[in-house]
């Protein structure tokens, strides 16, 4: 998508044909730096500390990290070293095994001397994959947006809810669950957003208001707290989300608080639709709540928050009084039973294994 | 409760007998500020500025700001005046309504010349009255917690879940939601909180953590986005919260968010209770949903907030792009369904007209 008039992805080659470029998304929303990556270490260090996040794009910059890894050394010790440290940035993400599952058995099986350039070629054949995907994606929430709207004659506008970050700078481009909301505000449909902020790291107030504002999308940003006051009085007609990792009866593991949302629109049936690219997938668990591991995170993401001083500075600030305990558990599983309908690159289908398998078949002979 | 040592209640008589003291809490967790209010004007800033804040401190202030009207002036418009303008100070706040009802007409039939001694006897006796209901409250709470404790042999802890502020700061003592966690503790059973933050103001992540740990009940301060996925994983016994206003139905209206920790609570079996000073229940209204005004407060809440820097400041900053669009929804109302119990001063009582009424039988002749 756009930043001021410029076509940019998430994640590109730079000119010199090897160096790998990022937007540092932990300066948003107030500064916009292109950093440089140029080392296997760079490339974990910049999933570990967020400054690409989304599982798309971890996906697409651990894909990378792996070129980079076998530019500098395409032996067999390092090509499992490179795995293993990408894999050990972030535990929650499945992109990040899907990716470099993907990418390992390819390079293993070629003389090293070839292993570079192959793994450069399968890192921009993922990212554009990852564009097709979230297009497709886009195209089938628009039906649900259209039909959604064609069902408030008279309104202002269409009111979606989303919570965290799932926009064009969470993937490749296009976004996951801000597909569907780029492609209907193309098509003149008028909706407004409602962003919520997503403590503790605030993805939505910084990111995702960034993009639709940078887009021109109607929006508001609201507290984590807001939603369910919000679909009480009528004013949300659909809540869309991202998700980490979705297992295959439909259990949805996304950011922290999502689950919240999710059973507030079922209080006051307001769709729940969760958008997923199928490598979101993860085939091999059942039982969302009691299997997925949640990261828990650095407390100080609970106890401090950085923003813009009026000066214009980056600062950070403590919340709580000097020496407070906290806890800050990442990520949280919406069961199946709350979600809508599951929004694929392939289609549209329900929360449930019969659902998913309806749409991916080949995966029926994975055991759980 | 104590601060350093000290016994303070929130609001208290100066030493010259006539000015009204605060602990300034716009300035907590971080400085211990206390204020001498002098005349009304400066009582309804502290109100509306949220230097104090919890309904029944909200009444006390306003109480104690009459008696500094009257001081000054004690006619029958500067009577009128003062009423109007602390009126219009919360619209959410019904304690404030029934402090100011209570007062206004002992004052009107008094002669001018004694209303200012009678203002200042009704503020204090409003107070001492506010702390025997705390009491009591917390008595009666206390019974709660140890019945559930009693089931949860050999567990390190009883995980008690709130939000906002309903500690001794949001009263005059003891606090209502945080009043039987402070008898559960000092009777030596191990209570554990989860602090919610309560965004946008902090009140959680400010006020009650710094009351938690001055007192030395443990604690953690979580995101509000994390309530579900503790309830989810059997990390949550019990979440008590206060209230602003209940409705004779049992509608319960409080900060922003606690419908969404309701319906987490009743989605995993976790009991609800909200603790309740009679003076907070509204008995002229039966649906809290469509009937309570919710109060919209300025954007900049949710859009910046401040804390302390590295070097001891207090600094105020920017979360959202600059420019962004936000909104404010101050509250919102947790339908009496998802409410376990209402525990009031003179007992506990399901979340309904009869369980109220069962308490409170002098108010059946009310018209909802």
């Amino acid at each position: 998508m756009k930043v001021d008039g410029i076509h940019y992805r998430s994640i590109w080659l730079n000119d010199d044909g090897w160096s790998v470029d990022i937007i540092d998304q932990t300066h948003l929303p107030h500064e916009f730096i292109i950093r440089s990556l140029r080392t296997v270490e760079a490339a974990a260090e910049a999933i570990a500390a967020m400054r690409v996040r989304g599982a798309p794009l971890i996906g697409a910059t651990a894909a990378y990290g792996l070129a980079l890894a076998m530019r500098a050394e395409p032996g067999d010790e390092a090509l499992a070293q490179a795995c293993d440290r990408l894999l050990a940035t972030r535990p929650t993400a499945s992109n990040l095994q899907w990716a470099l599952g993907r990418m390992h058995p390819q390079l293993a099986e070629l003389p090293p001397a070839q292993r570079a350039e192959a793994a450069y070629a399968l890192a921009a054949a993922l990212c554009d994959e990852d564009v097709a995907i979230n297009d497709a994606i886009g195209e089938h929430g628009l039906e649900v947006i259209r039909g959604l709207w064609a069902g408030r004659e008279g309104a202002a506008a269409l009111h979606v809810l989303t919570h965290c970050n799932a926009g064009w700078l969470a993937t490749v481009d296009w976004g996951t669950a801000l597909a569907p909301v780029y492609k209907a505000h193309d098509a003149g449909i008028p909706v407004h957003v409602w962003v919520d902020e997503t403590r503790p790291r605030n993805q939505g107030a910084a990111l995702t208001a960034w993009e639709l504002k940078a887009h021109g999308v109607a929006h508001d940003v609201i507290v984590d707290n807001a939603g369910g006051h919000l679909m009480q009085h009528g004013l949300v007609d659909l809540v869309i989300t991202g998700t980490d990792r979705t297992v295959r009866s439909g259990d949805v593991c996304n950011k922290i608080g999502t689950y919240l949302k999710a059973l507030a629109a079922r209080d006051n049936r307001v769709p729940f639709y969760v958008c997923l690219p199928s490598p979101t997938i993860d085939w091999a668990l059942r039982d969302g709540v009691a299997e997925i591991p949640i990261e828990e995170r650095d407390p100080r993401e609970v106890t401090a928050i950085s923003g813009k001083t009026r000066g214009g500075d980056i600062q950070s600030v403590q919340l709580t009084p000097d020496g407070v305990s906290a806890r800050n558990f990442a990520f949280d599983v919406t069961p199946a039973r709350l979600v809508t309908g599951l929004i694929t690159e392939r289609g549209i289908c329900e929360a449930s294994e019969r659902g998913l398998l309806g749409l991916f078949p080949e995966q029926a002979e994975v055991a759980a």
